[in-house]
């Protein structure tokens, strides 16, 4: 198109994405169940909420996602060249650029029709925890920017009840100067005994997000866990929380991807859902 | 004392601290009303509340807080030895090192004994504005974290009700990423219908704070600012925004300095007093 | 087309921009000579710099700039619709979206076409001073990225030698934790006696740069300014520095608006132009 | 003492520092004959470099450094107490604070009287590698601030080249903005053809810096590493860089602890020691 991208990748890019990329047809080469399940998931959850009128489309992270740009992109050429995609962070943005669709930033478009994204964990009200890739930021600014939020996952990730798979605890974004008093308080005043600031593997100290901050991970109870609505308000009042990872009241439907190759859809209007290959 | 610290002033520093660390007698030059008012309203805050055996003490700003510094000095080598400082921000952190005060950080001493700080407006229940310089996110984690938390300023801050004599509005630190919608919500959800970015002076775009965000002024009206609490939970919480420039029930007393040189002192606990030099 | 953007400023816009983006005739409201003579410059350098080929192109700040996107604009949809634009800050990246032309990073794009920018001051050689924004890194990068690089300016940054009339000094983008070093080694090593840390006039205490970074303006006597690529190399040597504000070798053209309304043109490969209305 | 630090650690802490912070005498517990020389090593560094009369020091890390640490603590309550201690890092400041040590900040002290730290590799000219952990930037701040700087590390880290046995490159703290320019300009201008953006594990996306940066790994051929001063001035010159991972002609001597036991002494004047222990 005249235009010549980067065409050295410069990060690293999950297979999927490169299967996409090149047109090779994935469904001919993965052959394990739960990856079928999960494009199976993806390709569901584009088909019901990424319709041709959708313009602004916010692209999350997580495994089932390059599923989700690889039906989009099977969309057509004609759809795609009218649309504009915001990622949630540095990896959905190459997944973005590498299928040849059109980057945007969510301040020039803070209507986003509709954001489809993974999660660490969803609840049966289709509560989730996110922030185990610590963009939960910028992931809930997407998705409250959406008219419509969409789920997408492994079964893994599919509980009655948060805390139940997801042991980590909630990811929770502060401010550097502040994390010593935010720890203190998780674990005095809320009850996160096990509260720890996320220590880094590939740099000394503590992880540093893309917003610079420090990230802590705060488990709690199976009681607590009861109520996420009350417990995410309490974690965001703290004093140097700059985001939680819980997400309550945000997505319209979830698409999780079993390991026999169905997928279970849940709705948040009620309803469930599952679907046979 | 062996150590030689920073001889030359790296930034800039107002008058009154030079004048504190040469040993001048301050009370000589300055024949002001006002400035005698303040240094007399800073000298009974420290007298009343930086008691010897408080040894973590937090270091706020604004113009009435180099007469703060300036009183504790005086309280001798002896005393202040056992003592750290921690500073709110790059002003405050000069003027503690000036001093020859020690400085240290907040994750090293969470719990601080007495915080005395500044405020842009201070209400008849001691709620207040604070932001106007961009740090309030440090000063609400010293100002929390203070088992005693003071505020001195001058008459113009204080107020019945917030936004009195402050027109600017509520700063609000925000996440550069989130700011275009945080602006869309203050305006359409929460009728701050003049929420602005805070743009800089001396560079181009907005002002980015010492954690790299940016700030929003957001005033409201009279209405609304006689629930201070009510608005500062619906402002934080707003996905994307990191601190919000309203401190409430917070401070147990505040020492103002008045045009004739008195002092007027309000307290949490009811009753308020008038001192004349 | 669709999609709809911000559509309520969120930052303040030169209003040469808006007369752009309403599409009134500029030419017919401005009369001040020195904005004829900047917008004249501002043409000519789109004219011959940015032609229909040119597929992705850096857009800097300063006053002349808005109407270089308002003659880029004048070029037409047809030919805008495959560009891409580059901002190299906040206000670079306002004025593209209000024109309605496509943004991207230059992460995407590492190879641009041409990039236009102003400057602080240009000597004989086109070596110039840029960063009385804080910007001068990002418009380094997308300067050095380009094949063209062309400077557009009003008189008052038409030198002989760097320093002329620009007194402020070199600005130099420093890490916070290393300002106090690189002070001293300016100061003390590079003779920049006056080097001081900017302060910020809407925060308390240093600017800091849209990288999170401060800032150092260090000026240097007119013997220093004669070899500007031997004091560009020695202070980005520096522990420290990021990036340095002098830009050496790299402009191919400057034009200036001058007061009379003409354009002085300088070509980096020597000659000059007098062009009159 | 009056004040009490956080008692609760805030992070991880190397084991060796709780015991030193018990008073359990490692040497007891520890029969690893390379963890007795790596404690040889820093021992010697300590007794020969870190005199009583050192007021202001610099604290590395490595795996070397806590026993730097216990031996400072064992100089006495008495000469540490005059004494102030600058980390280069989150863990050399947790070191600090839990050996009870002062904590002290660069820009208060520029002028630091002895620095020791850890390195990923030391050439025969003392020369070497730094910034596995991205902490590059504040090392060499410390480094070239010191009057002394000293090496302490295990044998694997003693090369007569390097990239002998440090095979991922030399560590490149870069703007986030800048880094797909910088890694065209390693692989196409400098023939690092393997330089990559160093990736997170427990964040998506790449690693962020206590700077809020980026790092680039970048290796080099056997030819280039003979010349390491002219590799860190062409890769520091690049526009975008920060800082590099190559510390050339600072280290005044470096200490390493062998595999049975012994230390090789190492000194930038020439000569070397093989000690027993």
């Amino acid at each position: 198109m005249g235009i010549e991208s980067l065409s050295t990748p410069v990060g690293t890019v999950p297979a999927a994405v490169e299967s996409a990329e090149t047109g090779l047809d994935v469904s001919e080469v993965v052959k394990d169940p739960i990856e079928e399940a999960k494009k199976l998931a993806a390709w569901m959850a584009v088909d019901r909420h990424v319709l041709p009128k959708h313009k602004v489309i916010g692209i999350g992270s997580g495994s089932t996602v390059p599923y989700v740009v690889e039906r989009i992109v099977q969309q057509g050429e004609e759809v795609n060249k009218g649309r504009v995609f915001i990622p949630t962070g540095f990896q959905s943005k190459e997944l973005i650029v590498q299928a040849g669709l059109t980057l945007a930033e969510i301040d020039q478009f803070p209507n986003v029709d509709v954001t489809i994204d993974g999660a660490d964990e969803v609840d049966q009200d289709l509560n989730c925890i996110k922030g185990g890739g610590a963009c939960q930021l910028r992931e809930k600014v997407l998705a409250e920017a959406a008219k419509t939020f969409v789920l997408v996952a492994d079964y893994r990730k599919n509980s009655a009840r948060l805390g139940t798979n997801w042991k980590a605890g909630v990811p929770i974004e502060v401010v550097p100067f502040a994390y010593a008093k935010v720890l203190l308080n998780l674990r005095n005043n809320l009850g996160s005994k096990e509260a720890t600031l996320r220590m880094a593997k590939c740099k000394a100290g503590p992880v540093v997000t893309d917003n610079g901050n420090f990230v802590i991970d705060a488990p709690f109870d199976f009681e607590t866990f009861g109520s996420p609505i009350q417990l995410m308000t309490q974690i965001k009042m703290l004093t140097g929380v700059v985001e939680v990872g819980l997400f309550c009241n945000m997505a319209e439907a979830a698409y999780f991807g079993n390991q026999d190759g169905s997928v279970s859809v849940r709705k948040a209007a009620g309803g469930s859902e599952e679907v046979r290959p």
